[in-house]
């Protein structure tokens, strides 16, 4: 089995999924049968480069990382997004581009041409899971194609793959988590004696917040992975405008040292909770004690516990999280949707 | 998709499966098109029933749980285990029947016939996996059936399928966990100021400890799970025996005592880590401070934390276990082998 892929999106993610590629090449093929040539990668500041034989990644690489363009080793001359998307010759898609919380675009257009075209559609981008996922999924299931989203909530662990194939018959009736790392070594650090501005401004250091700290501090990035996974696991399409959302603005450093004092922590708490044929969703913080498995889950790591009507609690704890650990998950929708 | 399914013991966790069954029929024939009947019941100390058009389930529960012979209601004289495996008409046999340390015997017998005969073969028995995992899933794959035995390790949390499913390409390099019930509420017990004797006394009221619970304190159970989890998920065939093994036995009242002055726990620590070739592996009392995921595992849930060459931490905790999620692994190995 030889595939095309295509990367849509360059930057830290794309560019680890692209050196796990080569790392796992050998292992593709010995133990999936799996061959593989990158025929596309376009970026949002470095240009396009298309090749029906396969692109150099390594030269792709140096490229885009000594801030040149994409341009250089092209066979064809594309120069947009929406071009790229309706022309590359490709098996299967990446898609990588920006979150758009408010409506999943233009991400969601990208998908939808891809699996009309007859590509796998796999995405680290959480916009159109929340916005299309039922749309993107039928049309996948008629075009006999996949659309895959594992890397978007908790990184490259398992979570949705875990319901699709590992918990058949498990019905998910709440879960409760911590899925935002931003907010959580924000809180970290201030519970270190540092003010807000100064754990944001580390954790824009680190390359964790953006310049505009908003998205995740007040909480969308979490609602949206509520959101997300009610929308999946739970069969319950659910937008983040509709999770009742508090970001940790308010969590001031006397708060903090109140909450140390009695020995717990403030978390920004994620649940999700099944309520008929609705589900509610939170995100705010929460005074979490010693024995709480929410308690211990420190600086970028995550975790969330799911009840089901089978298991009465189960729950995945990420550590060490990265942009190779969001790759991981890319790598393993590719997998598992060539296989299926 | 009609299956006619056969149960191999009848105890806590097959009667705990034969419920999920009929909880859960709708549910199979809705979502994955599968119907089924029980078509073979097997017990050590209950007699065994079979009838070709299906046996009425709620009879053999209650036959069992008044102490009846379920030969009241069989179509088929059959008295003996091996008969029963060689004779009942099914496609599909859950192997339930006491694990033997040693050697994995009657149960891998029963599994190889069973896929002999075409049968997928599922089983919550750690035996055949340590002593026979690479045999029956040559077998299972010649025969084009399924050996899947989900069950045998942290009850129905789902291990064997995340690997298998949903972390393709993940080496799995070292794990470390709390995967003996038993010892982890034995030792939580002292910790309330029990002697070891009342601690084993209550864990065999509550049902967890055998009369002899050497199994469980001398590390027996622990270390053949290790074995179980180095050898599918590391290929690395290891023995029960082979791993490196200390019991509780040694841990006093003061020991704990000691050890809750400095804020620390002991805890029965499984780990397996691979070394060139071979696996390493090790069950043994340590001292764990509240930093450590195990930290908080308490009463009879257990922990698990895998690094691998893509993940570098992912742990999974399950909550509350017994029968009935023991059960549920059994029943995501049935989906998991009829549906693939």
């Amino acid at each position: 089995m030889h595939y095309r892929l295509a990367l849509l999106g360059f930057g830290n993610v794309g560019r680890a999924f692209a050196r796990l590629l080569q790392r796992k090449e050998a292992e593709l093929e010995q133990e999936y049968g799996i061959r593989f040539i990158v025929t596309g990668i376009a970026t949002g500041r470095h240009g396009i480069a298309v090749d029906p034989n396969g692109l150099d990644i390594d030269k792709a690489l140096d490229l885009v990382e000594r801030g040149n363009s994409l341009s250089l080793i092209t066979q064809l001359p594309i120069t947009d997004t929406l071009d790229f998307v309706y022309s590359v010759p490709a098996d299967v898609l990446f898609e990588n581009s920006p979150v758009n919380h408010e409506n999943g675009e233009p991400a969601i257009s990208f998908l939808r041409i891809a699996l009309e075209r007859g590509m796998h559609a796999v995405t680290a981008n959480k916009g159109p899971v929340v916005h299309a996922y039922r749309d993107l999924t039928d049309l996948a299931t008629r075009k006999k194609r996949k659309f895959y989203f594992e890397s978007t909530v908790m990184d490259g662990a398992p979570i949705f793959s875990l319901f699709r194939s590992a918990l058949p018959a498990a019905q998910l009736t709440s879960l409760r988590g911590i899925l935002n790392s931003t907010t959580n070594l924000i809180l970290g650090r201030m519970e270190e004696g540092e003010s807000f501005e100064e754990a944001v401004q580390y954790a824009q250091q680190v390359g964790l917040a953006e310049t505009d700290p908003s998205a995740d501090v007040d909480g969308w990035d979490a609602s949206i992975k509520v959101a997300a996974l009610a929308t999946v696991l739970m069969g319950v399409p659910l937008k983040p405008q509709e999770v009742e959302r508090t970001g940790i603005r308010s969590i001031t450093p006397e708060k903090i040292a109140a909450a140390k004092a009695e020995g717990k922590r403030w978390k920004l708490v994620c649940t999700a909770e099944r309520d008929g044929d609705r589900v509610q969703g939170r995100v705010a913080p929460e005074l979490v004690s010693p024995a709480s498995p929410l308690y211990r889950v420190d600086g970028s790591s995550s975790i969330v516990e799911f009840h089901t009507d089978t298991l009465p609690a189960l729950s995945i704890v990420e550590g060490n999280p990265g942009p190779e650990t969001t790759a991981c998950g890319l790598l393993a929708d590719f997998i598992n949707a060539v296989r299926s």
